[in-house]
């Protein structure tokens, strides 16, 4: 067995190990321990901006790109956010060992689903130090153990998060292996622990989708994950009023830097009957902001300086400053749309017609859909969840964003005095 | 294109665009058409007889062993039983639409997490023709479209409950592809069907461990599956009264012929302390059953015409009159060689001491925690969740017997006007 297997083995078997302590241990411990972090996060400011800035030294000499190396970088503030972000999850209410149902049946066997933590989670990320703290506090949160492997360009910033955890974890009688921060800056080490699914009960992958998809093609047990979010406006033949419209589609396309942010909307479909009245607006404001545009033949007739969408145009994910627009037909033909191009991450109708609001809600498969709001509010934070862990466009165990409660699974605990099967 | 390939894609295609109809489908529609399927199933009872004679014959022709002859033969009791078990499920609370919570965010945002169905569900399973109508009915009730492959031993009469199922779903108006039964017996369709993972969002396995194994194997989509069940009872301190001990493990071994049933208890562990009074009546019991025993040296030491028991034993799942039983030292390692040994499915205490059943349900890393009761419990009927589709020992989205609620996710449903993310 090779040092990194053998390393790999450790952290996974002390993870199993400390999952299984977790499991019985109250909420009391498991809170003095989120409130610890905060406290030593706060505690250990100075030390955490100097490695933070060993940390970005190196970025900038490996030319890390500038929207990461701004990610990156801590200031006191960013640290008082992270401390609080800590402070808001100890705020929540513990999920864990919550009766989800309970019965008695006709001869008495008292039948429970109780809510339990899933046990152990490898939570992979990449630079902003906050989510390591996140991650920790909503693993605690929820009763599990994690192994956080987070980007190599915040490893000396980690490092020192480690420490702090390991205080908190320590003041308040929590198994010490309970968060477990890898100290290698080794890439070899994630296909080996992608393999151990007798030790590891889920993965969560958080960044670019070449993590995801090396995440998801390597792993042998179950990745909450999404790949990427082709979100789409639907502009409804009874819609908002056009200065709303123009307002939503212009916030959901450029209020985070460069559109690179995966509830960035990259596609609007117009209702014939109000193409004439919207698309032009539509598009002066997000051209006025940079946007280039890629329309269909309908819209290019009402806009002849926007360039032609090609077919692959309305499957991209752009991250970028682009948009393809495209006149439908009816309300039918959007929902096939979106179900045919899309990624069922985050859609939007914009609509005053109850009907239709009714028919996109029910037939638009995806995890979260938007009435009459701004793609960009699809986040664990915008729908009041606290920190979230990831964001799933799978449709099993969890959809959409993911907090403490998303970590959970529940078991079946049924009593009895003695009862047999008849 | 193979013809069995374009067969697939058609299944596949047709299952997608009734899951999007059926997800917009009213309860009152779904409701009708498992009514429907009940009156159907009774009034084909002649024509299914006819079509299980046929079935019987071809498989006592082929040497089917007998146990899996009886539960493929039919007789006037079991379709009555068929169409009751369905009459139940059409009087289940419909889980759809369902809002599992909802708050309204300090800027007016309404947040809404609504369950609505997975999609498309591929079912597998084996000979039984009564499984075929619980899963057609499950998954009406949870607005799902369907794929049914079953065991080519129940093919004719497979194929009568096909047009039972397409009579009920047009007279109740539900999309007519909503639940399509495979029309051949080819088994090369299942690895194929096993590719389309953007048609069919879950694949669900039901019978032997080999099934199981090739359907893990080659799916692309995710798996909610069982493989196997060994069961354990931990007999604590502080037990229940030696004759309840003793009738609990004479159940939990022997009330399903042959013990060829995943819930059967394969493994004993008695605590140290009261071994000597416990293990002689539970071994005499169990071997006048006809049950061999495989036991530790503690164990022998009680019970000399015991075999001995490998390391090897305390893994294997018997699925036969064999059992293994271990003397342990103390709660804590008998939880620890359940999470070792155990397949995470059902295991059970015999205790009195509740600090002893509060550990034991909350360390053990199980499906099923039987308290004072047979494992032979676990199971969707015995639970009172109505027929079940299968029993998962994963822990992500569902765990243990599942039923209409566990073929049901959620979506986010987000209601603003015009509100943009700040």
């Amino acid at each position: 067995m090779s040092e990194l297997e053998s390393y790999a083995l450790k952290l996974g078997t002390r993870a199993r190990a400390a999952g299984l302590n977790l499991a019985a241990t109250g909420v009391e411990a498991r809170t003095a321990a989120i409130r610890a972090l905060a406290t030593n996060i706060r505690a250990r400011s100075a030390e955490l901006l100097a490695a933070n800035a060993k940390d970005v030294e190196a970025a900038t000499a490996a030319n890390l790109a500038t929207p990461m190396l701004k990610r990156l970088t801590l200031d006191s503030k960013k640290i008082e956010a992270m401390a609080s972000a800590v402070d808001e999850i100890a705020a929540q209410p513990d999920p864990i060992g919550h009766v989800i149902q309970s019965h008695v049946r006709p001869d008495g066997l008292k039948v429970a689903k109780i809510r339990v933590p899933i046990g152990v989670v490898l939570f992979c990320y990449e630079s902003r130090p906050n989510v390591t703290t996140d991650a920790a506090a909503l693993c605690l949160r929820s009763g599990n153990a994690v192994i956080l492997r987070g980007g190599k360009e915040a490893f000396h910033c980690n490092q020192v998060l480690g420490v702090a955890l390991r205080d908190s974890l320590a003041a308040s009688h929590v198994d010490p292996n309970a968060v477990q921060i890898v100290e290698t800056v080794d890439r070899a080490l994630l296909p080996i622990l992608l393999k151990l699914d007798k030790l590891i009960d889920v993965v969560i992958p958080r960044g670019g989708e070449s993590l995801i998809r090396a995440v998801v093609e390597h792993a042998t047990m179950p990745v909450l994950k999404h790949f990427d979010g082709n979100c789409h406006i639907y502009v409804d033949r009874c819609p908002l009023p056009l200065a709303k419209v123009v307002d939503v589609i212009v916030n959901a396309k450029t209020s985070y830097a460069g559109a690179a942010v995966c509830n960035a909307v990259e596609h609007i479909l117009v209702h014939r009957d109000v193409a004439p009245v919207m698309i032009k607006p539509i598009c002066d404001a997000l051209v006025s902001k940079g946007v280039e545009i890629r329309a269909d033949a309908a819209t290019k007739s009402l806009v002849p300086c926007a360039n032609d969408a090609a077919e692959s145009d309305w499957s991209a994910e752009y991250l970028a400053f682009i948009i393809g627009i495209k006149v439908v037909d009816s309300l039918d033909e959007a929902i096939a749309h979106i179900n045919k191009y899309g990624s069922h991450h985050t859609d939007a109708i914009l609509s005053t017609d109850a009907a239709a609001i009714d028919q996109f809600t029910k037939r638009v498969d995806s995890a979260s859909i938007m009435v009459n709001a701004s793609t960009r509010l699809a986040d664990g934070g915008e729908f009041g969840l606290g920190a979230e862990i990831g964001i799933s466009t799978d449709k099993l165990h969890a959809r959409g964003p993911m907090g403490a409660f998303d970590l959970t699974t529940y078991k079946w605990v049924v009593t009895g005095d003695g009862h047999l099967r008849g």
